[in-house]
């Protein structure tokens, strides 16, 4: 039995990896055993997924095998599924077996919030995982070979995205560039098929610049995307959607990307939660719970406006290095440090050469703002694997 | 109003094509007016669509445009599909349009026979056209993507293909290539993935020489196939096979290759027929109809031990030639001739650098009788397209 203190990391999303990076590079030797458990052998990179879910980009791409980002002498790692966290006796009962912890990083990540719409949680899917977004290519691809064996099925050529937020927004830019393609390919006339986005809200991007949204939405527009903003889908069927006041439109693939709330393995542990997330304190620690860190989807944070920031991949790995920094702290018993979400920008895709941003200070839109989008993207294999994982990954970015 | 013969023929299958090639050759100019009529623009090589079917090639290189086959200064071509032939009144009722003629090539190409097996029209995909082996391809990737997202669903990676005669066994070495490519794509263990080939005669391939069936399947074996030889399919479901006495094989994938029985609308148009195929007399013409001409799947010729040709593209192929022969002779009024089957050898793939064949009188198998294969290929391209054509599409063989 070594007296080093233990310290287990759930999930290796962007919050779980920054994590297990940054400890790797800041324990000392024997300071620590540290633990990385995650459902696959690789971290997948959420923000590139709207591509392989459209077609535009291979699931190869939008993951990184664990054993090429972490030192597996310096980390363990366990491929597992965690099926209860325990924090009245410091446990995690996993799938196959039980880990314990002396500190625990909460990183597993969130689930589809549906706002109850009957039907969602059914029949939609969703752009969450390599599985998830492999599912919505190869079923968008099954979609046009049935139309062409039974040609009055247009429901089959009818594709509906609930939620233009970034997601939303940035899948139905993919879909637009690849379904001219798949039309050519399975010989379909592009008139027959539909692309709708459907958002409750009054706008598209809620919360985003205003001129961009609109240019964004004029972009897409021009690609063939039908827009319904400010209307709510009432109901999801085997059939399609129900909108508005009760229209109906017929479709065999509903993709849903209205929201995020937090994992029920959040609440069934016992924390307070807000949507299934956790008010983290400023050191990003769960309240009353002085060795149990939440980074990413499942922590909430409010913003100085006095709102909760969105779950995003930045905010996930400013908290994934805080929480580091605050974990080596806590160990050498020095003062922790508070989190303050850095905005760095935010850029959206549209699909091929097109994107929306603001960066600096400054809007961006057009070639400038896609090629910006790269340069973020570049930049995170950088921060996860160095030049290595940039030259493997990069270029197909 | 042009007094000379209008020739319709129906169907651009290796009947149809080969009957309309050699028209155009052997007709003078205005002698007779030629047109050429089919559901799609393009002409299909069915002996290659066990490959796109499961995903090994490209469904384009397995069809060849029209356009590029008949000189459509000689042959007119109307893309439309066949409703309905009216021998009283030498008319043809197409979807959209009537054509009348003088004389009709009918080759239009058969149906799947199930032989009343319950469920099989419904729940089981056919080998049978560009479109039928886009859906089948599809169909399996999207399988794997599902069994993805619900592993416990081993029924989605569960294929049965029904039928082992040419068909079955080409298609299910096909696939037996590619199911180790999809498991390396969607990371499934290949151990639970099962393909089955159901057969109920007492041999696979029957009336095919019994060493080579035995090397065909001890090759497939090998590569993983589970035949069951000898086993009637009693039902096919939503949910699978029921197969011999009672047992159930569960799967979401069933293709059935079990035979081939003539066109509905053949029965439809009044001939006599035996198995929706007509016994043509040695001219190639339907009995009493002096003026109509059948070739390919619908025409039932016996050979000398008094039992039916099976329909092959090659029967198909003669039959066109002295189709058009006859054509031509009874305008000219020149005797017609009577047809006799030249048996040039038959070559089954067995996968990727595997076959089985008798050609020349003599047995080949493994990589010659695969390269005999693809020169048979290349010879077909040669017949209907000439050098370029073998160049354009030859690569791919």
């Amino acid at each position: 039995m070594s007296n080093i203190p233990k310290i287990v990391i759930l999930g290796a999303g962007y919050g779980g990896v920054l994590t297990a990076l940054r400890l790797q590079k800041e324990l000392n030797y024997n300071e620590a055993d540290v633990t990385l458990v995650n459902k696959h052998d690789y971290h997948y990179i959420t923000t590139h997924l709207h591509m392989p879910a459209a077609g535009t980009d291979n699931p190869e791409n939008a993951r990184v095998s664990i054993s090429k980002l972490i030192d597996e002498f310096k980390i363990d790692f366990v491929k597992s599924t965690v099926v209860q966290i325990r924090p009245q006796d410091k446990k995690v009962i996993l799938e196959d077996g039980t880990l314990s912890y002396d500190y625990l990083v909460i990183g597993v990540g969130g689930e589809p919030e549906t706002f109850g719409i009957p039907g969602m949680l059914e029949h939609a899917m969703n752009i969450r995982s390599i599985n998830s977004v492999r599912l919505i290519r190869e079923h968008i691809e099954y979609q046009f070979a049935r139309f062409k064996r039974e040609p009055h099925r247009t429901d089959y050529l009818t594709f509906v995205v609930g939620g233009a937020g970034f997601t939303g927004i940035e899948f139905v830019g993919e879909l637009s560039d690849r379904i001219p393609e798949l039309c050519k390919q399975f010989d379909v006339d592009p008139s027959i098929v539909r692309l709708y986005n459907i958002e409750a809200a009054p706008t598209a991007l809620p919360g985003f610049d205003p001129e961009l949204v609109e240019y964004a939405m004029n972009v897409l527009s021009k690609k063939g995307v039908t827009f319904k903003i400010g209307t709510a889908i009432k109901e999801c069927t085997a059939d399609g959607v129900i909108v508005g006041e009760g229209e109906e439109i017929r479709s065999q693939t509903v993709i849903w990307t209205g929201g995020i709330r937090g994992n029920r393995l959040i609440e069934e542990a016992g924390f307070e939660t807000m949507r299934g997330r956790v008010k983290v304190d400023e050191h990003l620690r769960a309240p009353g719970h002085e060795n149990i860190y939440i980074v990413g989807d499942n922590s909430l944070i409010i913003n100085p406006e006095g709102r909760p920031y969105p779950p995003t991949a930045q905010i996930a790995m400013q908290q994934g290095v805080l929480c580091a920094h605050n974990l080596v702290a806590s160990i050498r018993n020095q003062p922790l440090k508070g989190f303050e979400f850095k905005n760095k920008g935010t850029v959206a895709s549209l699909g091929k050469g097109e994107a929306i941003g603001i960066a600096f200070g400054k809007k961006y839109k057009g070639r400038f703002a896609a090629w910006l989008k790269k340069a973020i993207d570049l930049r995170y294999l950088f921060i996860i694997g160095g030049i290595p994982l940039v030259f493997r990954k990069g270029k197909f970015l």
